[in-house]
């Protein structure tokens, strides 16, 4: 699947992801009020409005993007029927030849990090047969629980030529209360870092790991230092857009081949019809909006590495 | 909630939580093959004699303890249906009296965060409706981003009078990679168990806040520590039972009114009758075999706390 990512990345010259992560309130009135209509004013009509949202957004930009990655978080949400479209949405993105990124930041003691692992990448054992759950192409891990807690999502994406986004340092604003401090003179994100590229020597692809790393677009700094710890690894970069992060901040987390990192926007896009500057495209051709502002991105960021 | 956890905890004598974590492992041969006859060796097969297993567990036991933690990654793995499986099993164990702690161990930016505190705590809005999701009564939260992670669940939290249980110093064998690193001559735990006081005085209950924490029964020694460290604090401990914990280990995590801790044991009490010790009661009466399991616990405990 790294393959696939970088071979994505380069026939789209776009190492952009977009997220998909829906909230009623990014829904234009029109399409919600169609859900509504079918299904009423329930879990399965917002499941519904939201799965119309997506597939419009797919629709209109899947051609000019390597990945998306779906937040699991703005589908759990709305309860069983929300998960129903999350798993709708990572099938249909397949279908379309996109890498999927479960944005699940998931992760427990070994035995529950390996049900995690087999439930989003893997296969589970029923009697004599075997099934995917989620069955995303990556998946975002949370290290706090320590290497007991990664290692079983490293087991099944051996088996099954997936990969991983290991939190090191995060975009929100407080994420350095913790990975911020400093063990000795180290910030426990290097460390963290470190872990990413002992662990990633076990899973590698020809260039690259398939074990990665997220660092926030709003750190520019500590991903310049972090693109050096972790030489073999993808980076994930969520925070441009919505949460401040611009072009220009980006260029430390490339490798001098342009790979090496995948830069996320998520409300930057799927909003984008809310933003003044798209305005003009109207609620109605939201999905219009969004692959401007998909074009917009990829130009600032392509600008930045030249 | 909290005030519920304690009256039960008082009314049953009993400091116990049972992990329902199940897999299809533990599922006793005949309930499976009776679920696999109904739906076929597919994930709604599994899921439903993971159901049945789960509902017969807690008809034996209900009256014996006062919560319950799902762990939500046991039906995560079975995709959808697994899901299903879970929401079913919250919803039962609530008509039963329980508390349910939904053992999610979310954590994420704040508008991702609010998103599964919405999901598992509270009520998302749908038009002019809202709906509980999992609506689970406390959650596991992991701390690795920061403040603004775990705000928005303690927002959630004081509207719905629910808690949380936020991991400070796992069970697990490597959770000290990161946890136990130094910040000067403090290990990170025990910042994590600060910040856990202070997000606590926020939501506050009559003598305990609706903000406790997770520490490993497998430390005893720090939980000493972290016991004086998050004084209005509930203390989750998992890793009694199969991951080596014993009741003796345990006294430090109580305050002197034997209350502030609340022992958890998964497979030690779902499969139960899988050990030497509770063989005799056979496969056939898997529930039993628990309840036992359950009543030695709860002596054990109840010694150890003397």
């Amino acid at each position: 699947m790294i393959e696939k990512l970088i071979s994505n990345i380069q026939k789209k010259e776009s190492p952009i992801v977009v997220g998909l992560d829906p909230t009623l309130k990014f829904v234009p009135k029109s399409l919600q009020e169609e859900a509504f209509a079918q299904y009423g004013e329930t879990l399965e009509g917002a499941a519904e409005a939201i799965w119309q949202f997506n597939k419009k957004i797919v629709d209109a930009v899947y051609n000019l993007i390597p990945a998306v990655k779906p937040q699991i978080a703005m589908y759990e949400q709305f309860g069983i029927p929300g998960l129903v479209v999350y798993k709708r949405t990572v099938d249909y993105c397949k279908e379309k030849g996109l890498v999927v990124i479960g944005d699940i930041k998931r992760g427990d003691i070994g035995s529950t990090s390996e049900a995690y692992a087999i439930g989003h990448l893997g296969k589970v054992q029923v009697g004599s047969k075997s099934y995917y759950g989620f069955d995303e192409d990556f998946a975002t891990i949370n290290p706090y629980m320590g290497a007991d807690s990664v290692k079983p999502f490293i087991k099944v994406c051996k088996e099954e030529k997936k990969g991983l986004f290991i939190l090191v340092k995060t975009s929100n604003p407080s994420s350095g209360d913790f990975q911020d401090q400093l063990v000795g003179e180290t910030p426990l994100y290097e460390l963290v870092g470190k872990k990413v590229t002992e662990w990633g020597l076990d899973h590698m692809g020809t260039n690259y790991s398939y074990v990665g790393a997220v660092v926030g677009a709003t750190y520019p700094e500590m991903g310049k230092v972090l693109r050096d710890i972790m030489p073999k690894s993808f980076i994930l970069v969520p925070g441009y857009g919505a949460q401040g992060g611009k072009g220009a901040d980006l260029v430390h987390f490339f490798d001098k081949d342009g790979l090496g990192a995948i830069v996320n926007s998520s409300r930057g896009i799927i909003a984008a019809y809310q933003q003044e500057k798209y305005a003009t495209f109207g609620a109605e051709n939201f999905a219009d909006a969004s692959r401007q502002a998909v074009l917009d991105m990829r130009e600032d960021i392509q600008n930045a590495l030249r």
